[in-house]
């Protein structure tokens, strides 16, 4: 089922499978943007939710876009913020027509709506790849709250596509739910397909279903699925769930996680993920990966970088941040050469099994 | 008075009047070496105090030394350990021979001597340049505190002398001492000059007395410093001081202004000191200083920054931690060139006008 593609875009080819590295605020967490390119990464994302609270979608309107505000020439995606309003679940209330909600920040009303969400994403933001406004669904839920959550975000997809329009150097991806329910993903896949999508994301994954759960959601959802069109899983993920999503034919992913794992001291290797801040390391003189062409993860000694961490200097979290965006954009691209070459089918069986240990058990987001 | 030099070290040439950027904890705040040294720097400081704690002289000695631990090939400067552990008021404990004080950190108790300061800098970090144990005096303080104060120094430095020995490659800077008390300035100067150190540093400044005071003290000290040393100003300064200090014939100089005032989030420019959290820049397409040959100062407009700063991400610390380190540098490269062309009579009276408003008035660092 993996495969190998280009999306093409008027600022540049997709090379996929495609990890977006996530760069919430217009910034991807300390790196500079040049570090980014020089990774791999060939588009990244931008979460809707953060920038209209700050600095304000009109401002990065006025200010020429965020691909000039951020300093990031190459295709952005980004989310519709309904995830993020989701999550702040004691400062939102949902009704058919969007969601009203106050801002972590300052407590500031806001509304989001799916014509609101495109407004912001396609036109004062100028994103190459938006994202539907859609409901996410705490995990586990019931069979009731996943099926009318499912139904809502199918409306709100055709709200999204009428608000859209024509806009030939831009796309726009529908969203799947349904939680794990088989029947429900089949019936949400058959809607977003008649609805017309750009693209088709897989939603609701990565909210503490556990890497058992995704894969089996992914079996019974993908095939469903055209061939033509882009699939993408938000929110994913560790490598091996990279590993294990792209056998089963994903092609996009974003996750916080290499900036977000490496702030906090910890760095991926082909190893497996070790943290810095272990006292082992105190006196290592070995890089952080010898096997990876990349300036932090060859030319600074562990024993360096333990220290960075442990004084808390921001050169440990940019070095690590830095390492890591690299690593993933190497598995990355380690997996599309396999699948060129016919090699695949190995590389994920030495992956895997190297990397199970590493594999997120379930955990409840939230009571049902 | 103001005087172009080149001190030649092993590891590389000092252009001088020199800026030296902080490496506090073996890493110049937010920024990579390389950065550090394409702005200009031909040289680091190091402190003692900090890495004699976290991670340890003699593990830094293991792991192969200062310049390899920190990614740093040209010449470093150390201090001796004797300001930071002065600025520990509650956690120290002076004698004649020495100061034994608890670590910030965590509590456990630690001696320095000015034996024991040279074998960490010269032997165990392999500092280029070390620095006496002085003892700091506060600002005010009276002229029997002064007095007794500089002989201890005075007599450190001689013991410092002698534990440094014969280090061919090596060198070790003697530190005047006396306050703002003119005839104590000129006692001192006149024993660490007999001593015969490998550079002389001005001691006892930057602790509150203000730029005014500074400038006086310099007046009544530098005609009595041999032409044929460098002379050297710790922890000095602003802008408006290096010019001013320049013009009485200092040579070198350091301070973590550069660093410390761009995490939060003010930039240096050729029109003075910029605060980037003020709202008036939200919009402002500008960058940081065009006149400046640096990434950091050219290719980002300050509205981003401003964003960068307000929402606390990290890539805002470090361009302005950069575009600063890269501001006091092309400074510092103006002076020298001044000099040389027989100009900097004139650029010092545009910069010191220009800059008037920020001379730091006497503040009292401690009462006597």
């Amino acid at each position: 089922m993996a495969r190998r593609a280009v999306l093409e875009t008027p600022r540049g080819d997709i090379q996929t499978p495609a990890f977006m590295p996530v760069g919430t605020a217009a910034t991807v967490k300390a790196l500079y943007m040049d570090q980014v390119k020089s990774a791999g990464a060939d588009i990244i994302l931008g979460n809707t939710y953060h920038l209209m609270l700050r600095p304000g979608a009109e401002r990065i309107h006025r200010l020429g876009g965020l691909h000039k505000f951020a300093g990031w020439d190459g295709p952005i995606l980004t989310d519709s913020g309904g995830f993020q309003v989701w999550s702040l679940s004691q400062l939102r209330k949902m009704d058919a027509d969007g969601v009203t909600f106050r801002s972590h920040l300052d407590g500031s009303q806001y509304r989001l709506t799916p014509a609101r969400s495109i407004e912001i994403q396609a036109e004062l933001l100028g994103a190459d790849i938006s994202m539907q406004l859609d409901e996410c669904t705490n995990w586990p839920c019931t069979y009731a709250e996943a099926e009318a959550s499912m139904a809502l975000s199918l409306d709100w997809g055709q709200r999204s596509i009428d608000a859209f329009g024509d806009r030939p150097d831009q796309t726009l991806f529908g969203i799947l739910q349904g939680s794990t329910y088989e029947d429900l993903r089949k019936r949400s896949a058959a809607g977003v397909i008649r609805q017309g999508f750009g693209g088709i994301a897989i939603g609701g994954l990565a909210v503490g279903e556990g890497h058992d759960a995704m894969c089996a959601t992914l079996d019974v959802t993908i095939p469903e699925l055209p061939a033509d069109l882009p699939r993408y899983v938000m929110g994913v993920g560790k490598p091996i769930d990279l590993v294990e999503a792209v056998a089963r034919g994903v092609d996009m992913f974003d996750c916080v996680l290499p900036t977000r794992t490496g702030r906090h001291g910890q760095a991926w290797t082909w190893d497996g993920p070790i943290n810095l801040k272990n006292a082992k390391f105190a006196e290592d003189l070995s890089p952080l990966e010898p096997e990876l062409d990349c300036p932090a993860s060859q030319n600074y000694s562990r024993a360096y970088i333990h220290h960075l961490i442990r004084s808390s200097e921001l050169l440990g979290s940019m070095l690590l941040s830095w390492h890591n965006t690299a690593f993933f954009q190497a598995l990355m691209a380690q997996l599309r050469l396999s699948i060129s070459d016919g090699s695949f089918p190995q590389l994920r069986e030495t992956l895997s099994t190297r990397w199970a240990a590493t594999k997120s058990p379930p955990k409840n987001s939230d009571s049902i």
